[in-house]
């Protein structure tokens, strides 16, 4: 194959560790300039594409894209837009190709969660199809761990790490003061379909009355009688209660606790407030003081602590990926591959995309203790490399230095296109 | 002066240097055995001494002790809980001393803000009239960095730190999500009747259009239409907005923006929601999509993001309340005295209590811009230094390893006393 350009994108909520990935390869794809000539990247994502938006990579210092690995968020832009299926948006997917041609582009690398992927696998075979053969390599990114075949997906490592500290810290705080105030905190963390990351609050406590001491999961439904009688208990016990509640709380007819809880001035429900509503439901019940938390956007773009084991496993990714495009290898994404929890080994290994497209892996069910408030050992023995080591990026000025990029544009060559 | 034992109380909320001051002052105390027998201190702060309950820090390691430098927290427990004036209450003041003659206490140091300053001067006062002299040293602390004559108040820098440095990871992370998605981020800090907090925020942009790109101080009234125009040009201007908002916002009456806002499905008024509040006024009028944080008690238990400055002058100051009582000085508070902005030096000074009790120090004026969204240079000029440098703790199984303290009990010698 004579030398070509290679398209890179993010998709969907960035993460800590996803610039690792693009580090990972646009770095490699520089040592290959042999078969790859510029990394053209998508300016917010598959819209850039698409609107031939493009962002000449080339135009960034050697400097600048080894700073990709420290800095968080996604540096190309992202976007929250799902192609349609051929049949629905046929126009979509030739207007990708058409791009793709006009800039010479053989190698298309996605970088996202589910719909990602499934868009990375029908443009392998569209682009067949249209008679512009193009490598396409799907490379796994989501907070929400919930790919299939890989072991782990980059990004949850991190937001595992930091909800997990974030915990511990605020339950050394509340035991301090818990005697005449505040007894009762509540982080509220993200994860609305499952409890990857609640679960990860449990590795804060690693013996008897360490905080946190409830976990609410999305997939327990939650019973006020029994959570409030838990609360009460533990309070007793050990004079304080921490709890971590994912936002996808619901009941048993599977309606979300943020949304039975409250409504603002204007009427609207309170979404992304479960934790003030069950703090409230204790205050109530109880009487105890409560603070609560709301990590938010905090927790996925928190690079100060990231978990070096998924900086690491973001990079190698970025790296193979390019790897699997110079061997040809289309339709495939990278994994990660466990080889053993103690010590943690892992490799990377591979899929098939159309193994992975819109497949959602779900929380094993034996990762939930029995009384439906911790996690079991099975879970920790997953959990516990993923946030193992430390990554910190360099600091100027007594704050995280981040690269921002100068994302110069390609010129276009073609004509417009709606989005 | 024979040996005298010493008594020490940690006192109002806690941060994540308060144990780096009990590290500077009892490591210094355990350096003087001629003249100061055990280092007591307080479990849940004052109400420890009001009743008797007492810790015997000598039952702690070295290592231990040393470990509390890098723990957040109050390793001893705090309270809130204010004597009430000499006249109102003699009675706790008499058993205060009472407590400190049965156990052979001869220095008093209390670590906190304004209210324990005034506490420990009352305690030199009443010690001399009661014919049981005590050597009384206040020892500051407090996250609103509100105590007069001294520089900065240990507890805050840290706090500036986690602050400037979450916003500007939401702010990376909202800038790659602005087109398709949330275009507006609200970060709520602490700090209610000072902008202290919010000021910090300001330092995470350094140059024209890096976030946070607005500040709501709880020292400007809030104008609902002044501050969406601004938000509506900053969308124009970045494609997105970043906004830190003090729980403490305010109307021109006065009133808190908190409670005007929205109640609960019960009806209460929802304090600490004044980010929700302003971020879904935004999206009533513009209709931008918002995320929002609340950071609470991560942000002044964050002590894995800790500023070195604040870690060090926490330690100085516990090691100089040693010193100064030592000798002899009574009713004073060390202080941190800065010497120069750049290159920051500082040194400790000191303060007679009767001058810093319940006097609170406002941030001043010139500190907020003349359009009252953002601070000055001389804000930034005063703020810089206090975040500077890192000082992470010490990590296993991924996470901060914090140390428990034994807290072993002292035996009782008095009867009962109600607080």
């Amino acid at each position: 194959m004579a030398v070509k350009n290679a398209f890179y994108a993010q998709s969907g909520g960035v993460t800590a560790v996803i610039n690792s990935t693009a580090c990972g390869l646009i770095q490699t794809a520089r040592r290959h300039t042999d078969k790859i000539g510029k990394v053209f990247a998508g300016r917010d994502g598959i819209i850039g594409a698409l609107t031939e938006d493009l962002i000449d990579t080339s135009l960034e210092t050697d400097e600048d894209i080894a700073r990709l690995r420290y800095t968080p968020s996604g540096a190309f832009g992202s976007c929250r837009y799902k192609l349609k299926s051929l049949e629905e948006h046929k126009a979509q997917y030739e207007r990708l190709i058409e791009v793709f041609h006009a800039h010479d582009i053989g190698y298309f690398f996605y970088n996202g969660g589910n719909d990602s992927m499934d868009t990375a696998w029908k443009v392998s075979q569209i682009s067949e199809k249209l008679g512009y053969p193009v490598v396409c390599v799907g490379v796994p990114k989501t907070v929400d761990n919930d790919l299939p075949i890989t072991d782990c997906c980059p990004g949850f490592g991190s937001v595992a790490k930091y909800v997990a500290t974030s915990i511990r810290e605020a339950g050394f705080d509340v035991a301090s003061m818990a005697r005449t105030s505040t007894k009762i905190f509540v982080l509220e963390v993200m994860g609305r379909h499952a409890g990857w990351i609640t679960a990860a609050c449990g590795l804060a406590s690693e013996k008897e009355g360490d905080p946190p001491h409830i976990l609410l999961f999305p997939e327990v439904p939650f019973d006020p009688d029994r959570f409030t009688a838990r609360v009460k208990e533990c309070v007793e016990r050990y004079g304080y209660c921490t709890i971590a509640v994912s936002e996808g709380l619901s009941d048993a007819s599977g309606k979300l606790i943020a949304e039975t809880g409250s409504k603002d001035a204007f009427g609207h429900s309170q979404l992304g407030g479960v934790g003030q509503v069950i703090a409230q439901l204790v205050n109530d019940r109880l009487g105890y003081k409560y603070h609560w938390a709301l990590a938010d956007y905090l927790q996925r773009a928190a690079r100060h602590i990231a978990s070096k084991t998924d900086v690491d496993q973001a990079y190698a990714l970025g790296q193979k990926a390019v790897e699997l495009a110079l061997a040809g290898r289309n339709a495939i994404m990278p994994t990660i591959k466990r080889l053993s929890d103690s010590p943690y080994r892992w490799e990377i290994g591979e899929a098939a995309l159309k193994d992975v497209a819109n497949v959602e892996r779900k929380m094993p069910a034996d990762f939930i203790s029995a009384d439906g408030f911790h996690i079991t050992g099975q879970c920790r023995a997953y959990l516990q490399p993923l946030i193992e080591g430390e990554d910190p990026p360099p600091f100027k000025n007594g704050l995280p230095d981040y690269v921002r990029l100068k994302n110069v544009s390609v010129a276009k060559k073609l004509g417009e296109f709606k989005v």
